[in-house]
């Protein structure tokens, strides 16, 4: 797995089950997958030579991002290199201007978009969006004013403008597809995001109608497959105020909004994405609890972290024995995802809390404890 | 954790969700532990020396198996090494004559023992037993033949003499203690073994009503406390054909009856050992569903295993997608657990057929597929 982060270490949790060893190539000796796994390469995915040497002692190629440069994907694949998803898939989930190009095509439900030079064919208050590397509310600017937009074209990164939606929720589709061709759908999910960045996942989404559900799955099954697409899918969705479901963006690797798999479906996006590119067959994704609810850990600022890691885990596990904690080994900076608990049971409210309340414990070192949500 | 097995790896599992790295004392760099942790020590565990340099890295030493000499953990202990479990529980792991001796002491049910010298005071046909160094079938002869059990004891291994019992069937009442005291217990268990060697076990265990389960769970909570034990402490009993349930052998590491543990309960019993030794609080060990079924991955004779492990697996993930596979990285070795499987459902006699399939099928090869179980 080029890239060494927490998708990477959870990726060879799973993997050491499969009775595999993932090979990760790290940016830095201290990445978290680093820390844990047996065979790293520190080395950097900008630079086809280290991902030449990288691919030499791998069965397969796979990411836990989008920023390798798709032409040294290309080159990997050309030299005979398993890679995983292939680079006629990655596109679509490096380049969002492709990905909209390609999705219209499809005729798949997506905001209005155009490129920077037919602006005027949008209608309503538009938001320009970065075409590659954007992340977590990064690479997107609500800006309307024709100054503004040209001092950020004038930047060179590549833009393009959507028009902006009243979006009701988000929600998430997240599938696995094998080179074979198999396909596996998890529930829909619903994602809570805060300032762009994904705070919470609930599983399934509440009161999406089944009929809908399905729908969703079958049209993150129909991408996967149409794109090509080897390993996890995650298809980003906003619900809008008037009841339609567009896609917002693409994911092909693990993806935040599919963390609760881990403890809340029978296969983890882990367990399937390592199914999906080693070609074998998929894991069911049934879930093992009626509600299950994934809070990220968003570390707090610096001047409000009153008590050390180890005991805000301490107090974590002692209020709540039930809630599994899922931490990345990283350094805290403020904001940064350190880590994410995932919550079960029957009561949506109740699951809700409990990860709300330990995700914030541990960002923070609440000093609430016992007291009101 | 000193000792590099599939316990170990399991355990590194858990760590890596715990925001930790587990380092281990590996016996060779192709232990199944040491192919897939970051941080790996090749020594000897019967080197005070090496135990030393090991120590020297570690927050706190804990063990995969029984056999460290005894003297070299209290040598560690004495050096300030926190140690779990520590040497004066230890010792009842290590040693089954002492451990029968403490349990006698304590009052609890066993099946009738004498040292060598006392055999006439037992009834009824018995077995020898080393009080050392058993596992898997090892370490147990059925001779009751004076000469013969002078034989055995010429050998210079320390021997002891139980009368055989009736058995009915085996359990397995698995708990974890805290060093502050908290204690923890997962459903009991039924183990079965097949010449010595465990090869299902049933959770929780049919047909044991429920105050008799509580008795046997608060049984095992009440070793670990009067025993001092720290972490994962496993009690394999005997129910006899006339209804009591007598202790057979401890053991204070995680245990094969508690592999279940992974996808059946809250808590797995790796996770909750890591959390008892490094002194958090113990995670919630109810389970996940009404039956869970592990059965071990033995490694079939070798004229028999017609296809690749690779293709083994293939086929098995393609005929019970719900079925979870642990392998253990090992060389196939006839009648070697390679690894284990885990079904979960409602219905004992499908959730076990699935299990026991799934288990031949990668031992073997099993060219039934689509056949009867």
């Amino acid at each position: 797995m080029v890239g060494a982060g927490q998708l990477a270490r959870m990726t060879h949790q799973a993997a050491i089950g499969l009775g595999q060893s993932l090979r990760v190539l790290a940016a830095a000796a201290d990445d978290g997958a680093a820390l844990v796994a047996a065979d790293v390469m520190v080395g950097d995915y900008r630079s086809l030579a280290d991902l030449r040497r990288f691919a030499a002692a791998c069965d397969v190629v796979t990411f836990d991002h989008e920023h390798v440069p798709l032409e040294h994907i290309r080159a990997l694949a050309d030299d005979g290199v398993s890679v995983a998803p292939g680079p006629t898939a990655i596109l679509y989930a490096q380049d969002k201007l492709a990905m909209r190009g390609r999705l219209s095509e499809l005729g798949v439900p997506c905001p209005g978009w155009r490129e920077l030079g037919r602006l005027d064919e949008l209608s309503g208050p538009i938001v320009i969006k970065a075409a590659r590397g954007g992340y977590d509310g990064k690479g997107v600017w609500f800006v309307s004013d024709r100054r503004q937009i040209d001092a950020l074209a004038a930047t060179g990164t590549p833009l393009y403008a959507e028009e902006q939606v009243a979006i009701a929720r988000e929600l998430a589709a997240v599938v696995a597809r094998s080179p074979f061709g198999q396909g596996a759908a998890w529930p829909v999910v619903q994602t809570v995001q805060r300032d762009g960045i994904c705070v919470e996942v609930i599983a399934p989404a509440p009161d999406l109608p089944p009929d809908r559900a399905e729908q969703v799955q079958h049209l993150a099954l129909r991408l996967a497959s149409e794109l090509g697409v080897v390993g996890v899918l995650a298809v980003e969705l906003f619900e809008t105020m008037d009841g339609r479901i567009l896609v917002n963006e693409l994911a092909m690797r693990p993806h935040n909004s599919a963390h609760w798999t881990i403890e809340g479906a029978r296969t983890s996006q882990f367990e399937q994405h390592l199914r999906a590119v080693l070609d074998y067959p998929l894991g069911a994704t049934t879930a093992t609890a009626p509600t299950v609810v994934m809070a990220n850990i968003l570390a707090g600022p610096d001047d409000v972290v009153p008590k050390s890691l180890d005991e805000r885990v301490h107090h974590c596990m002692a209020r709540w024995p039930d809630v599994k904690i899922h931490l990345y080994g990283k350094g805290f900076r403020p904001g940064r995802k350190v880590g994410h608990v995932t919550a079960l049971g029957h009561d949506l409210a109740s699951v809700r809390q409990r990860a709300r309340q330990a995700a914030r414990l541990l960002s923070h070192g609440d000093r609430t404890l016992g007291g009101p949500a």
